[in-house]
């Protein structure tokens, strides 16, 4: 490890690109005849296979979680905060595996991957995906790397859904699932938000309805919007009111000046959004907010999460935080709720937090405590299953 | 009254055009040289002057408040359900004045009428405005009808803002102030959604910076978006639940079809903004959301409400909604808080509802019942000035 780093970080990681040569039919029945995925391990597999723990990214997220990629980087992986060196997801005693999922744009095959039926990049034509779609590659993933059970399968937001799609799909190879700040499905209001930062990237004209790759431009402003749209949704308004209040950037309130007036929280969003655009691609952004909107954890189960529940083997940790609007803790409680009936295990902890949606990727010291606590459960189990083998 | 209108409607109205010839001067320091308003009032003014009612409209309101402007109108106007014979704002007691604003786009001055420097539509040059230039054109509107002091001012949303700056400007000219679904100020979220709204306008290639009359073109899409961002911060999670939920309107989940699927709050959203698009003047939308922004009750009285609101010699009824996440109970109470600190007579009542902002213009009995006894009291005091008269 780079001693320029803290101590308690992986440190200098490299991410690497698996190829899976077998194809993957994809839940709305069209196949992926072959697919990569990009992908960051952090500390070593036991001899027992028995310490991996699968990270599930969110709508922007991907598989850089912890460390850093270079000497240089001023920022570590996205959930650097909780993996590490002696955090939560301790890396001396799990196997951390993190990737950027199908559909992604990241590395993984996705709308800029190439469609080998056309020798050009997918763009537009990718398959709409589900997130049972995400749990067959990853289950691909899994065996690829011996893993046949996972320790723990963890995710925030959307990657929440996933881990708890995970215990339905293959509930045999799931010890734990840990669901933060996630929900069953989406309200009426998220698909409405999700609905409208869709509208704004499909009618930038250089969307060109998908296929701005091969018109050589970018739907950078409709992207920006949407990041903006979606941004004001993961904070909350005492975070917003605490962090901007109604402080100027530029311009003043004194009579007589005509001068545009701009507040902090204009100039924040607008950098978020223009950032975001540069970094992300538009059909990789229409297809998981699909994906967010069509999962409905409980749909093939009669619309019963405690029937759903029940096929469940593993435990549960349920996570959510006082001011997130998004997956508000009622989500949450839903899904609780449906477990205890189900007769499953769970621990559920609702933190108090002003920081939103965005919470569960930031330092909160009970949240810390609450997950720390859990996943030492789960790696003593993981370890007294190095010793019963 | 024509008889196919219920009996406690104000029935046929007709909205008619105030020139008014004197330059005013507006906040930021420009002259507007004359100006219009189109009014429509309800009722008699009574022979003390002494029962007029002031109605102050929302951001996409006007002055078509109450009745039918033709028979075959399936819709009445904004406010139709408190005002009227009998209603909460009883048009037997009251003489109701509804107006739209300068700046608005239904025929009061605003960035359609002419600039007669120019010869042309003012379109962006329009000056930017601030409640108070709003306060100031009625002002001179009440002068024109007669109006030495109004019984009562009363607004929801931006209208009480508009309706708490008068209490403030014309102390001696207010009796009653009735600020529904409320706030002092925006906060930085209510900032963040009108900065996106904006920005959805301005980047509509068919916006041309403003000058879109002048192209012949309307940026539809961009001021559709804004409408929907705004939409759905005037809904409740809650109420979007009931009305909506994950019903949809097109496709199907089932297993191997590949067609769009659509939800109805996805449809319903895109009629909101779509209708929107077509009666609403982007420029305005861009006015009045920077007027809201820049609205702050306390700003030249040392950031102080208490302070502010000692200027005040009228009483007040303050009302907020369980609900309302745009303008939160929160805010009303910090009104309350503040007027009481000031030794202001004021009501307050937060009503329940799952109605969102949305609440201040829809059917509550209980809204109603605290509305229509707050009123009636306000009426009898207009009716006991006549009898002093």
């Amino acid at each position: 490890m780079n001693n320029r780093f803290p101590t308690n970080s992986v440190g200098l990681v490299k991410p690497r690109i698996i190829h899976f040569e077998e194809p993957l039919e994809l839940a709305c029945g069209r196949i992926l005849p072959h697919f990569d995925l990009v992908v960051e391990t952090y500390g070593e597999l036991n001899r027992a296979a028995s310490n991996a723990v699968l990270i599930c990214h969110a709508l922007s997220g991907h598989h850089h979680a912890a460390g850093f990629h270079t000497p240089e980087d001023k920022k570590p992986g996205w959930w650097d905060e909780y993996i590490g060196p002696g955090k939560p997801i301790d890396t001396n005693r799990f196997y951390v595996v993190a990737l950027n999922n199908i559909g992604g744009c990241h590395g993984s095959t996705g709308p800029r991957a190439i469609n080998p039926a056309t020798g050009k990049a997918w763009g537009r034509d990718f398959p709409p995906l589900r997130a049972r779609d995400w749990v067959h590659s990853q289950s691909r993933l899994a065996a690829k790397l011996g893993i046949s059970q996972w320790a723990a399968v963890v995710g925030g937001s959307l990657g929440g859904m996933n881990a708890m799609r995970w215990a339905l799909e293959y509930p045999d190879r799931v010890r734990h699932c840990v669901a933060i700040a996630s929900a069953m499905k989406l309200s009426a209001q998220n698909i409405a938000f999700n609905e409208i930062a869709r509208r704004a990237i499909k009618s930038d004209p250089d969307f060109h309805n998908g296929d701005y790759l091969s018109h050589g431009t970018l739907p950078r402003n409709g992207l920006a919007l949407a990041r903006m749209i979606g941004h004001v949704t993961y904070l909350s308004d005492e975070l917003m009111g605490t962090r901007f209040g109604r402080e100027l950037r530029s311009g003043t309130f004194e009579r007589g000046l005509d001068a545009p007036i701009e507040f902090q929280v204009e100039s924040y969003l607008r950098h978020q959004g223009d950032s975001f655009s540069e970094i992300f691609d538009a059909n990789t952004y229409l297809l998981m907010t699909k994906l967010l909107d069509y999962f409905d954890l409980a749909r093939e189960y009669g619309d019963d999460p405690v029937a759903a529940f029940s096929h469940a083997q593993c435990k549960f940790l349920v996570v959510s935080f006082t001011t997130d609007w998004r997956f508000s803790p009622q989500r949450s409680r839903e899904i609780v709720d449906a477990l205890i009936a189900a007769n499953k295990d769970v621990v559920y902890a609702n933190i108090e937090s002003d920081m939103g949606h965005d919470a569960f990727l930031l330092p909160n010291a009970r949240y810390e405590g609450v997950f720390r606590a859990y996943m030492d459960n789960v790696a003593r189990e993981a370890e007294q299953l190095v010793r019963n083998a």
